[in-house]
């Protein structure tokens, strides 16, 4: 029985937040089907979604014929500001949370678990540009400036947009072990070596 | 007058090779339009594409409807080894250097060049993996194994997947300055931290 991560696409999200998961992810899981994990991308209706900064693309699944999930990563970006006002995609999230066994987010994709209040008094983490207004929208949970990203059992939240190739090398360590992780790290040649 | 970078898109590119330099530079360009860049994408007919790990993109040019380029980006993935034996694809890419002030490659998108003849004598990279196959298809390049990635002042050549980022911030750095590639840099919270 193959066990499934689920990507969330919707408009205006952050490309990086959600390829350079997919790109760590689905190299692992390509690779190594033996280990019984696949990875795929949803969005509400399944039609081609416009991206932050323009990229568009097509989501493998709408949530009404999704396969069930047992890992969900939810991107962050400007798309997830109406995401806080809209009520539907909040009980969404909310349903996720009761049938989703790890809930995952990267930027400020905590921004809408924090507004589902699904972060009351946990530590938690976002985009260091919206650490405060995670901290307006539940003022219990304990903001983690520091944390590249924070993993609480059920909930891992990762830091900005490039934390999400972090964050994603860890649910590897979690989900088969750190050796499974370092072959990734040495697939993708993950050596980064920032110019400035 | 803007300046156009444009990332190639071809079946079967490895996602982060272009989603990675994607990022970084729609980020800047976005941003900071005032700078007179612009970054899109291309494909040879412009219809969806399937990349390597089975992300499905939709490019915004075809070959014959882009934009004057004023810098390529040419991915790497599988996708890859069948333009090695294209002669239409590798003329274009002949074309693109006759045109284009500054090419660039991510990955194997290497090969590519190398095998159109563009790297005759020049230092370059690749995928580790794919290190050995470049010098094979021109025995005249020098090889650099340990470069995260190789300007030679016209062509830039990254090595593998995630190199891409580290390239497109040093040719911000390059097209603007080192302060704007900072900015960026901490816009997308590029402070990595590999858990392994």
């Amino acid at each position: 029985m193959t066990k499934t991560i689920g990507i969330l696409l919707f408009d205006d999200f952050e490309e990086l937040d959600a390829v350079g998961p997919w790109e760590v992810l689905a190299y692992w899981t390509r690779t190594n089907p033996e280990d019984g994990w696949a990875v795929t991308t949803l969005s509400r209706d399944g039609t081609l979604v416009t991206a932050a900064k323009g990229l568009q693309l097509q989501p493998a699944h709408s949530y009404s014929d999704a396969p069930p999930l047992d890992v969900l990563i939810y991107p962050g970006g400007i798309g997830t500001r109406p995401h806080l006002k809209d009520e539907a995609q909040l009980e969404w999230v909310r349903r996720q949370r009761e049938t989703v066994p790890l809930l995952t987010s990267v930027c400020t994709g905590s921004l809408v678990y924090a507004q589902a209040g699904l972060l009351k008094g946990r530590p938690a983490t976002t985009h260091w540009a919206a650490l405060e207004l995670l901290q307006q929208l539940d003022p219990t949970l304990e903001p983690k400036p520091d944390a590249r990203y924070v993993d609480d059992g059920d909930m891992i939240t990762a830091a900005g947009v490039s934390a999400g190739i972090d964050m994603a090398l860890h649910l590897i360590v979690r989900l088969k072990d750190a050796d499974r992780a370092r072959e990734v790290k040495r697939g993708i040649q993950y050596d980064p070596q920032p110019p400035v």
